[in-house]
């Protein structure tokens, strides 16, 4: 399988879960001002949830970008990741509906957590597929990113049964650190090119 | 990341941000033509998001066709530009099943100045990624019309509190004034070829 | 513009539309045979709006690939026939809930009228930017199919207030039609190709 | 009609089906994790369909990869396939919906056997365009997975108003086999490009 159809499936998947999400976004009956405030939390984590989308986009692109050829396992791998962020909308829906209640809350960080697993697994089929001395297990490094990432949706998790807002925080402060791009591979490919 | 793959991407919410809003005309209920009235509003509503998306779909092809190389920033400031358009399906909806009332009136208005303004914010991104003695930057010259739109939006905003159809009279002239396609760039590309 | 970028949106649009029309067979509450029937003529109105939708595309395929290059009529005469097509959702809903009553059965009928014309409008608006003499040109003739295809339609929509199962009739007798493939412009691009 | 625009458009029909499948998990109304128990059986069964889809996707790509051209033939018995595939999300929705009771889950079973039958018939259309001493007819061979499979679901179909677990059990080991990527395309495609 050549890359740029596994990239092209992909992002249509994301495009598609990036774009159904806003079906979660409910019109109001009411013609007021006020009948839009059921929305607004729903808007609010439509909003983090479309930058968590638009950073995996970009970081998916920048990782088969280093890929030369796609194998059944990374295939796979792929598609493990893809289901995982195909429930951002649902977990999106139910934590926004509920104004961040205690269980959407976890569940959303359970989904989070679960797509940077496969992200992770991703990352290393595609190492392991490549040798360990490639310019993808350079580019990587030592991934802090990607363990932050990891420990922070833990923390949330267990943070939203005493105090949803701190998980909030935390969901916000790694789309934060996300949204400065992954410079790494970007960096590594430049290098290689230009020597 | 090269122009191609934020083209398809971009391509793929467009297409289905354009699809997904006939998901608000509800089927009726009755099998008369007057159970067809209630929709009425909704699908004028849809033609004119309808058109309102096609034009966007066909400036920002002209727009990243004069664009050679695509930065982190461009990226995520086309992901800003797509975020606004993915809530065109809402607030066409709200919009529609109130016939036209003030508060989504002015939200609808809203959006499209959002958009409009992620748009221009686009296009500057690249202009100044590429220098301002650019093609692009000769090509979108003083930008009148999309001054001249985001004006139109913040009128339309504070009129429909007074009379709504002034608003809706403005949404549909600044289509119309789009709808003239954006030959600026177009023409300037052909100078450029010939020349 | 070039003729495959209009390719890939088109496709994107036609995809979506045959696949969310999907969404109008709703999950039925009891669990017996019994159950799925008010889903069964929805699901075959659903069958007959998915031959038309994939010849559409077929067709269209045919059509842009004797396409030289995308003008800005083009491109408007385009997005025409996909909204008209983007409709069709809607009144294969209507249509099937309300077992082929006369007016949605009619509706059906005014909408694939609409998409034929559509379809017209953007054949000779190709035809025109190319010149009469032009391979499409010889290759569309007469275009009887699409002229009995109008008629067709005109006819059932008037029939649907009289007896609408002659209106049905009249709809899948026009799809078996067009099923035998459009070979006209297949033939001529050939003959065309071998001399 | 070329291989790589039929590829394109069956991706995003298969990217729009395995993505709108999650619109089948309704937003529950409590907060509490036992809100979620409604969704858990709609979940497991949206996970199982996931899978298929992914296979479909995966074997769809190493058919067409051996498949030199598009005939009209092959384009419309790659239309039936995806309409049968189009239904997944209906009888996933309903057989989860109703905890795996005997009729949907009989249905899901009817729904599987008509994609196996569709692929079955795809198959077969491009091995007589392509003569059966092709690439693709060694590479299918006898083809044991598939018949297999379709025997299979024949079995689950009866077997679901004896015992509906044993039902699942045959769509979860069909599953499993396929999971296993199909080589035989893979490798005879390998050993031709050695030799």
């Amino acid at each position: 399988m050549k890359t740029n159809r596994l990239e092209a499936f992909s992002d249509g998947v994301i495009a598609i879960i990036i774009t159904i999400m806003v079906l979660n976004l409910k019109v109001p009956h009411g013609t007021s001002a006020a009948a839009l405030s059921p929305v607004l939390p729903v808007f609010l984590n439509y909003t983090l949830s479309f930058v968590y989308i638009g950073i995996y986009w970009n970081n998916h692109h920048h990782l088969l970008h280093a890929t030369r050829e796609i194998t059944a396992p990374m295939m796979w791998a792929n598609l493990h990741l893809l289901f995982w962020l195909s429930l951002v909308p649902f977990v999106t829906g139910w934590m926004g509906e509920n104004h961040f209640a205690a269980v959407p809350t976890a569940l959303y960080g359970v989904v989070l957590l679960m797509a940077a697993i496969a992200y992770f697994i991703l990352q290393w089929t595609i190492i392991l597929g490549q040798g360990s001395d490639s310019l993808l297990a350079g580019a990587i490094g030592r991934d802090r990113k990607g363990k932050f990432s990891m420990l922070g949706y833990a923390a949330a998790i267990a943070l939203a049964f005493a105090n949803h807002w701190l998980s909030d925080g935390i969901y916000i402060l790694i789309a934060v650190v996300w949204l400065v791009p992954d410079q790494r591979i970007a960096r590594a490919l430049k290098d290689h090119l230009e020597t």
